[in-house]
């Protein structure tokens, strides 16, 4: 049984999460692996960096004067904090086009303080406050640069997911036919490849060289220069993605995806990391991705300590004292095969 | 691999959950099982109709006028409606103590209107909008009754606690020494036993003459009647425990924990239930019950189909659009031995 995290409170077990996990070099070689490292997956919005490219590629960044802080606005899953509202917003503006062009839906954001003040006004939610938002202004953006219809950007057919659909072939190096498709929490499609495929993904992103297309290279080189550069935008205060790239200085970039679903690339060694809780919990991605740090020696001497919130967190119950911790129990199996 | 449900987006599998199932008769008799049915498990909030016990045999109730209503919200895990507030706030003025002495801690309550309204008046959450307000009222109660000492009513040694757990281990037929604790998201101690032991002790509290001392016998009796003739107060609007005993009309008590438990009695046939979902995620747990009682016969004519909106929960997008569903998968095996 692949369990990956307990979950104790006190000294006894109360849950467990059972996980997949893919450890994959630039050059498309598995070099670890535990539980299915071949599982197929949504990968959910941990493939943002990738939805993000075509934005580049297409000149609609360049069109609209994207910076940086708004290409990795592009990567987020945020909290919907002031900062990226309004520059999700702003994003529209440039492109001529109104809130209500976001097909992303409503809920309620992570930052408490811009809920509680909609509350407090008497407002509703709206679709800037989703955590998707930027991602969605991005689409909008590249749909208008490119004259296409701009009210149906969301759905399979359109050329805006149609060239997300071939950037996730390409660079994940899975054959296009063989993706299947779902519907995402946010409404565009969203897809299934297996776990290795993400894991390469991430290390040709983290050595952009490897890319053989010269545009692709740069594009990818850009949503990855942004998103270390503006780890904030990504998630927010107290959010892992953020936390995890302003650690590591750079070295590390990271995204989250519904369901339990994380990916990162290390710069430095070019490899990619692909995890994936069985159960789609939430509670134990974090803990088992700075494990897979720590058994691969990344950031042991220093960025893993800044992350140790999230390495056995506590359970704490509704009065805040500790009653328990969630801990890792799994050791990563050497590989060595070439997924290409 | 006891897998009890997979959750699809679109026609594709994305996560899945393991899970563990006991049914035991009056008698102790498992008669059907699926994963580990003898898994040590902390009951968390499904033991509340066994906490509940004490009340009544302290003769709190009846020296507070405890109605039925309030027996009921002893046993829940409320939405913190105003009906559950009320109701709380009442139990601790009949016995002289303000909402101060609960110990509950503060969490932000289901019902969202409450938490709105707070918000809006700029007032702080306060304890008796956590779930577990009408269980700690009770057990204030019971310590004021007894002339015990109040402030520590929820540390393990106190005699509130020591009386719930000779219950416990009394009409779960567990020994009291092999019991370990823990401590409960709401501060009192909570126990861990085999998940037979469970299931044993809601049919026992499904046929109440199986219960040797009469005083506890009656004290059982009169809490699941309590529950059957208020469900509103054991959850609250739209929530399965509530809707569970509405839809049976009195043949079924049940009762949700955290972590993914759940644990019914079946007045008619005299059956325990106890269910554990091991990733402690929620999303299972009221199809997995559904599923359990839909191959045991129980309410397939009717009283399920009622409760059909738990039965294969829809997975909606932001938008409010079906994108997936959750599906059972187990089949209950049969079982024959004696649990005692």
């Amino acid at each position: 049984m692949n369990v990956v995290a307990n979950v104790y409170r006190g000294d006894q077990m109360e849950s467990s999460h059972l996980g997949h996990i893919a450890v994959v070099d630039q050059h498309g070689n598995l070099l670890y692996s535990y539980g299915d490292p071949d599982r197929l997956t949504f990968a959910r919005s941990s493939m943002k960096p990738l939805q993000a490219i075509p934005i580049i590629e297409t000149g609609t960044a360049d069109r609209y004067q994207l910076e940086p802080a708004d290409l990795s606005l592009c990567c987020a899953s945020h909290s919907g904090e002031p900062r990226h509202r309004t520059r999700a917003m702003s994003m529209l503006e440039r492109a001529g086009q109104p809130e209500a062009t976001l097909q992303c839906g409503t809920h309620v954001p992570r930052h408490e303080e811009s809920y509680k003040e909609l509350i407090r006004a008497g407002k509703p939610l709206t679709p800037v406050y989703s955590n998707c938002s930027g991602k969605h202004a991005g689409m909008i953006a590249t749909a208008t640069h490119m004259g296409e219809d701009v009210a149906s950007y969301h759905l399979p057919e359109h050329p805006v997911q149609q060239r997300i659909l071939d950037v996730v072939a390409d660079i994940t190096g899975y054959p296009r036919e063989k993706i299947t498709l779902g519907i995402d929490g946010c409404g565009v499609p969203v897809h299934r490849l297996p776990l290795v495929n993400y894991a390469w993904a991430f290390a040709k992103l983290a050595k952009p060289e490897v890319i053989d297309n010269p545009v692709r290279q740069d594009a990818a080189r850009r949503i990855v220069e942004a998103m270390v550069a503006h780890p904030e935008m990504v998630g927010g205060e107290s959010r892992y993605c953020t936390d995890l790239m302003n650690a590591f200085g750079g070295r590390i970039f990271g995204k989250a995806g519904a369901e339990s679903v994380y990916c990162l690339g290390d710069r430095e060694r070019g490899i990619g990391i692909a995890v994936k809780i069985e159960d789609g919990g939430a509670r134990a991605i974090y803990p088992v991705v700075n494990e897979v740090l720590r058994q691969l020696g990344i950031g042991v001497d220093g960025a893993l300590k800044t992350l140790h919130a999230y390495t056995n967190p506590p359970i704490t119950n509704m009065s805040g004292s500790v009653v328990g911790r969630v801990e890792t129990t799994f050791q990563l199996l050497q590989e060595n095969r070439s997924i290409c």
